[in-house]
């Protein structure tokens, strides 16, 4: 295999083939040739009946339905092998948002009580959030008011019994209704966690089915005291975001100025670190540098980008090469989605990679300890650390591909209701929904997640993304797949070439109302966690409509998934009643009751998520079958509400 | 292979070497012949270095050091990715005990307010727990007290910050300066639960060294708030245990009786279905039988063992075995160690496989559900299906291999402090650390966990201990490890003829001051949970003496293990300073690193468990060898506490 081909078949981003020829040329190892030395997969891990549980194996069953062995040494058959795996998987993608949102809740209580120097930014969201939890807001003070809804979240880490607070403010009652039939409502997100942990253990539970509801619980705990817990507090301790412009690429590490990236998911570090790189500025000049520039990776750059402004350098799969820059003098990481490898490639140049959590420990990496007390202390010594590093830095290793693509982003549920009431101040949502129900926006589809080695980076989330637009269907994102949008120019009123006429116009007339040439195609709502704001748009349409969210035209997308992460919060979305598709296939295809149950596909077993909750997993490797295959469940979805419906689909694949 | 060949080699029982004859005439499949069908075993698997941890994967890397392939997809090394693996493997071990202490605190907790149907039948343990607990305990009734002491217990699973309750309660001030020292103290059993999990999370913590305190301190939570408080809760609400005599073996199900096997962990259950089968035994004589017979399998059996002299019929891997004797009219199951192939077995008689926990369902059982408060409903249903069943029963399927063997159990801490007062009143402890400071005890060695169908039954766990006693060492035992003890006469005064003279002279002694022949050489301390009997031993021992555990001459084996649940038990006894042997290897070999650190076998990494907490990994697949390493270590310990040593040790195998 000649370099180019290699090179340029594993990511559609010119700045990242660029670099990968660079590593290639000093030697340096990056995920994208460790992903091609681990083919050929071991065939049982991909198909998830391979049982590791205890030590009377391991064991593998059968995977082709006719030869092979059965069961495991216990008895377990492939059906609770891959649901036993399967639940594993879920708690492992849930369990980090439900640390995370615990994180922000404590540094909230800590910066009430004037322990931390944070401080509360986002008035109007402590103020609708105390609301609707009951609490008396008008002439609190708002650290008193921040004080108290952090103790009502503190609840649901610690209540024994009783409905999780934060699901009850933010699900749709329609839904609460099915959750409650299926016995499925969770209470306190640790308690769910280890109660999960003790369904999976050997000799423990071993009903699929009953697997299977544990899975769509635990989903739950990853939507409310994951997801929504995380994106509610930093939104009131950082403020709600709102409408920013940056830029995209490799290209916003800049030669002439001393560059920090801050790479992970939690924003009270990489927001101390931006602080701190403002404060710092002048130092930087002081060295001869134009300044101090901060870059963001995943989604620290999704948590600064919808709140700061700040640019972003690349996603998930090449956070190794924006160090083969040779221009990063800090790579500054707190948790999830941290590469060990970047230790590796961190050697080769001057770059300090730095953790900064306490319990994330990463290693080859230096350690500056983030506690919420001691955070400025933190921000200000990684900064200084990075000055120090700025005259290290060994020019004829530089090499930053040239170019950088606009992106807005910042589009909270408040940003876009504020953007549609320039149509009717009374009734935001009313033109959105009007569109809707006329067909010039066919449906809404999230396009979320990662990016994954194993697949052509941004390839699937961009063509995705099209085909649907081509089809008028509205695109929101989040994660690292909102990244892959905004370096290709997906989320700049640009992208409205590969529009249809019909979305198009829409965007053209919100952003004009505004002011703005026109709305993207695709709306960047957030980091992972700010799926969320996603759901939060769903109910409030659904309600405005008077229909349950699984009755609405739409689904969510993850084209290049890696982290159990995308599957929780897919699961998340599946129990609300929304069908949830994934680009790299989850380990489930070694049970036909498992695969059955989540597709729906196959006819074999009775009970699918499809019946109980309205919603299911669709697992498509190619996109243009991938947005057709949702586009048709949009359509079956208007039917069913009585709304105009295209004869056919335009697809760019016919 | 012969058929002869085959079941002689699973097993050195001889019942269920008969059984397994009749499985085979019935083409019944047990668990001994899948171990065999899951040969070869993936050397990854084994050896700990596949990682399934995200959808980059399957990733396996080296196990032998040059060739292969060294990174995992995000860059994870065999050290981190057996690290990992092997933290989460601990989880797996210690949730279901904190879960099962979870449960009866609940339960504790709705006896104490007067809604569920249990008493307090442990006055002398509520009262000895609230002292230590310093609350006020004189004049105040039982379920006051028995609800406040249930608060306490409950902040383990609540506080946000500060030490566990139930470590400060029990732990050895000497252990818990080593343990602050590193950071390790754990605080709520759910939070670090779910902690740990964050951890080991993809793209989260590689430092193996941190991973590797994180293990330690997960055996603290698994000692604390999984041992500990279930045993201390279930003694409040059930009783201390008191010296009681049994039988062993499957001749203990009786052919003209209704027979009942109660199977699992939680007494809850047990006790109930036990209450009710002395409730409802003349409608047993009504159907000509002679009555209903409770039989115990795992550690439901150890639990009515110990408290109510209940026999028992078998251990983990034969556990299938016991329906194929044709004669059991329901096995009740609840939690832990359950195979699911439990339920393809019992389809092929009249027996009622019954699950009861609401969390654990089974595959092909059926279900009556356990609450606190429904517990008699519970009991009396589950009794009343079984007499049902009595007439179904297929004479010509019966076959219950003849012969039992008597056993004593109920060795509490309290029970051998007991009959140690005999001797010492004024000094229980002091005729037992005389015997040890004189070398009449070298030492005193756990033998505890499970039987795992990979090897042959109950031989290493009887071949360790012989070994053991032979040396005048003293055996506790617990889990089903004991019941391997027990079906081969070493639970009974009859097994001195196996102990080394001095040791037999020592347990005759106290035998013989309480009126009894001797004491057995091994002494039956409970259930898996009940390990924390032994550590209380060690630590009243330690005391006593004015010396850390870690300086005892003690140790402890699990020469059979399959449980995760026993690695993690182990885990706590080396961060105790005791020095811990397994039988069967878990998947540590992958990383010489993780393997150096807790066998301190081969000098390639500085820090090891043995240098941090005093304690070590011993694997050894050999008992005897096993047996030798355990003694040459407790001569050593004994070395440095100044006591008598013999010259050299005397083994079988020389």
């Amino acid at each position: 295999m000649s370099r180019q081909v290699l090179i340029t078949d594993l990511t559609i981003d010119t700045g990242v083939q660029e670099l990968l020829g660079k590593a290639e040329q000093e030697n340096i190892e990056t995920a994208f040739q460790r992903a091609k030395e681990q083919e050929p997969h071991c065939k049982f891990g991909l198909t998830g009946v391979c049982c590791r549980r205890c030590l009377q194996g391991p064991c593998k069953v059968t995977f082709n339905g006719n030869k092979g062995i059965k069961r495991g040494v216990c008895g377990a058959t492939a059906d609770q092998i891959v649901a036993r795996n399967l639940l594993s998987l879920i708690v492992e993608g849930t369990t980090p948002h439900v640390e995370h949102a615990r994180e922000i809740l404590h540094t909230l209580l800590e910066t009430a009580e004037g322990k931390a120097p944070y401080e509360i930014k986002g008035k109007d969201k402590l103020i609708s959030i105390g609301k609707k939890l009951g609490l008396t807001v008008d002439g609190v003070e708002l650290d008193k008011l921040a004080h108290e809804v952090a103790l009502i979240a503190l609840q649901d880490f610690q209540q024994q019994s009783g409905v999780s607070h934060w699901l009850r403010l933010r699900a749709q009652d329609k839904s609460i209704e099915t959750w409650e039939k299926l016995n499925i409502l969770p209470s306190n997100a640790h308690l769910e966690i280890a109660n999960a942990i003790n369904k999976t253990a050997m000799g423990c539970e071993s009903d699929p089915v009953s697997l299977l509801l544990g899975i769509m619980k635990m989903g739950l705990v990853e939507g409310y005291d994951g997801l929504h817990l995380s994106t509610d507090l930093q939104d009131i301790l950082f403020g709600t975001p709102r409408l920013v412009k940056t830029q995209y690429r490799m290209g916003v590490i800049k030669e002439d100025y001393v560059n920090i990236a801050v790479h992970g998911h939690i924003p009270m570090v990489s927001e101390k670190v931006l602080e701190w790189s403002r404060k710092l500025n002048d130092e930087a000049k002081a060295l001869g540098a134009k300044g101090i520039n901060i870059v963001g990776i995943c989604c620290s750059a999704n948590e600064l980008l919808m709140r700061q402004g700040v640019s972003v350098a690349t996603n998930y799969a090449s956070q190794e090469l924006a160090i083969i820059t040779g221009a990063l003098e800090a790579m500054v990481v707190d948790a999830q989605c941290i590469m060990p490898g970047l230790a590796q490639v961190a050697e080769c140049y001057h770059t300090e990679l730095i953790s900064t959590l306490p319990n994330i420990k990463i290693e080859g990496a230096s350690h500056v300890d983030w506690t919420p007390e001691e955070a400025d202390k933190m921000g200000e010594e990684i900064v200084r650390r990075a000055l120090a590093h700025y005259p290290e830095r060994d020019q004829a290793k530089v090499q930053i591909p040239e170019g950088t693509v606009e992106a807005y982003a910042g589009f909270s549920v408040e940003q876009i209701v504020e953007l549609l009431a320039a149509l009717n101040g009374a009734d935001p949502l009313l033109p959105l929904i009007e569109a809707i129900a006329k067909g010039d926006i066919l449906g809404v589809v999230a396009i979320v997640g990662c990016t994954n080695p194993k697949v052509k980076q941004d390839l699937a989330n961009t063509e995705v993304a099209k085909e649907l637009m081509r089809n008028n269907v509205l695109i929101v994102a989040t994660g690292c797949s909102a990244h892959s949008l905004g370096k290709n120019g997906l989320l700049s009123p640009a992208g409205l070439e590969y529009c249809g006429e019909k979305l198009a116009n829409v965007l053209t007339a919100i952003g004009q109302a505004n002011g703005l040439p026109a709305l993207p195609p695709a709306l960047h709502m957030g980091s992972c966690v700010d799926n969320s704001r996603i759901d939060d748009l769903l109910v409030a349409l659904a309600n405005r409509l008077g229909v349950g969210v699984r009755e609405l035209p739409v689904a969510g997308s993850s084209p290049e998934n890696h982290s159990p992460k995308a599957l929780s919060i897919g699961t998340f979305f599946i129990a609300q009643g929304v069908d949830v598709h994934i680009g790299v296939n989850a380990p489930i295809t070694g049970s036909p009751l498992v695969e059955q149950a989540l597709t729906a596909n196959k006819g074999e077993f009775p009970v699918t998520t499809d019946e109980l909750f309205g919603g299911k997993l669709i697992y498509e490797a190619d996109p243009i079958q991938a947005a057709q295959t949702m586009i048709a469940r949009i359509i079956q979805k208007r039917k069913a509400l009585g709304l105009v419906c295209p004869e056919t689909t335009e697809s760019a694949a016919e």
